[in-house]
């Protein structure tokens, strides 16, 4: 039923082809084990690695603040001189918000190192030398992106619920799109999703979506605040139509910042919350791993012996090669 | 990652075995050939069939109005003694007003002839004595059928975005809702799926849809109309969680109908616009199908030989026995 459009196959010059780096993700990771960080592997860690990706909501912060010491260990990482690289599915800043951000929690951070899916997503379009327009299901942070790679947009902001059927037969879509991004939207709502899969049944328009996580990392509360994902899906079903995901566990952030500052994948190391999308990255494109259990993964997530049984792909790809409680235990270490 | 809770295992008083009912459905379609409706066909389904179901959208009606020929057809089909029901997966409308739409566009139809997927909601908790209270992501014509089962509910209406992350984590939410029910609802909002999703954490609350159609049958127009399967995957994605489908492909609006009529499968026929609904259903419920060209399904989704060669699950469960261009002429061949 889901029909990709054939432009989808030009359109990889940020990224590397999935299934050759996912195979060799799965091959580097057979039967190895998942370790509790100590004071010996986080030596070995520091030694043996140049370059460290932090996931950011449930590993630096969450929705309640800070979380306690992490800012202390990026502090003695980049004192060690090791390079510090901020990677996050979050759509809904711009790399400049993030830097203010980090300010305000005690972390030291310039926009070079951040990569976000906000600014990735305007990135791809750009190195395509995409000249029409992007209709977006999105935030304004997305919007700021997009000005700063000089890519037109419409969409952003409230599109509230108006007129019947009959109305909605007769709209007037904007010509010039020809392609549909979809990020984080809290004001998603029917009009908008009847926009993007209207745009979506040309099979020329592309269908890029900043990530597709499920919910947002909220420690101790009942709430369920719905994630990316959840706009990604409410428009890939009636457009009937995948997108092309920038966000991890997609290689194309960590893509960015490989050409940008040189990184060697082997002595790299993704630090992330998340199996499916953080370690998932990093089984993708060939990192060390290690799993911090302050968001939403939990200890209940891993292998119960801490080492892995089965080699299935569903297994070995989201399985990091080192868990620890928080990421303030790295520091504790070193 | 999807987890159904226990309780779904004491609810299939109104449906039959999901896996039973396939088994038997792609068995009896094995090697069927998929037929052009003509005098001879058409006699034949007429002399061997009691009762005829039909699909509403894009069978006898669709966004423009009736589809010539399909009154007359009912009224001939009615003239021989024939039964008649109207199986639809739309959600908006109680059975009293799609009675009155049936008048309008000149057919015949009381209440009992009618299984819509909102009174079969309604009914499908009623009979299971569900005494808590609904969260319905959905629209008046559920709360109408809601309330003639004696069911509380709420969350109807518009519920538009309010307040940030902050507000949202402080949210009180309803102790006494034990299901999340999804149907149609145009005023689809991020507040609305947050909720949902939030109940759908408890394993003890029920999840059930309409449908999940992924558009509305609307012929010679550019607008994709997104269908109710647009809400479903908007909640079932930030829940992590599967819905209990009452629409076709799914059995109940079948099993309704044959409980209070006394309906004999082999005997009966569904008439449909859909392959992956109408058609699943009867093949689901090893009933005859007969479908038609004037919604969703086009001429190039048939095989091309009119006769299936390969009988895998995904292809013989969804081809109709017969097909013809528009109901007339069902209705001009007796």
């Amino acid at each position: 039923m889901f029909r990709q459009p054939q432009r989808r196959r030009a359109m990889t010059r940020l990224v590397i082809p999935l299934e050759k780096t996912r195979l060799s993700g799965v091959k580097k990771c057979s039967k190895m084990a998942c370790r509790l960080l100590d004071k010996s592997s986080a030596e070995e860690l520091i030694h043996t690695t140049d370059n460290f990706l932090f996931d950011c909501d449930g590993v630096l912060w969450d929705g309640k603040g800070v979380i306690p010491g992490s800012p202390e260990t990026i502090a003695k990482l980049k004192a060690l001189g090791k390079r510090v690289f901020y990677v996050t599915n979050n759509s809904s800043k711009t790399r400049k918000e993030y830097v203010l951000q980090c300010q305000k929690f005690g972390f030291d951070a310039t926009e070079e190192e951040f990569a976000s899916t906000s600014y990735v997503s305007a990135l791809y379009l750009k190195n395509l030398d995409f000249k029409d327009k992007v209709y977006v299901v999105g935030n304004p942070a997305m919007a700021t992106e997009l000005d700063a790679c000089g890519i037109k947009y419409t969409g952003i902001g409230p599109d509230p619920l108006h007129g019947n059927l009959d109305d909605w037969l007769k709209m007037e879509l904007d010509p010039q799109v020809k392609c549909v991004l979809v990020g984080f939207d809290s004001h998603l709502s029917y009009m908008k999703i009847m926009k993007a899969a209207t745009y979506l049944q040309n099979p020329d328009c592309l269908f890029l979506a900043t990530n597709e996580d499920t919910h947002l990392p909220v420690n101790n509360c009942p709430i369920r605040i719905p994630g990316t994902g959840t706009m990604v899906k409410a428009v890939a079903w009636p457009a009937q139509r995948e997108p092309v995901v920038m966000g991890k566990p997609e290689p194309s952030m960590f893509e960015v910042l490989r050409k940008t500052h040189g990184l060697d994948p082997a002595r790299t190391v993704m630090v992330g919350d998340r199996l499916n999308t953080d370690i998932g990255l990093a089984k993708v494109c060939g990192l060390k791993s290690l799993l911090v259990l302050t968001g939403v993964a939990k200890m209940s997530d891993l292998p119960k012996n801490n080492v892995e049984k089965s080699c299935g792909v569903g297994d070995c790809s989201e399985l990091p090669d080192l868990y620890t409680s928080s990421l303030g235990n790295l520091g504790a270490f070193i």
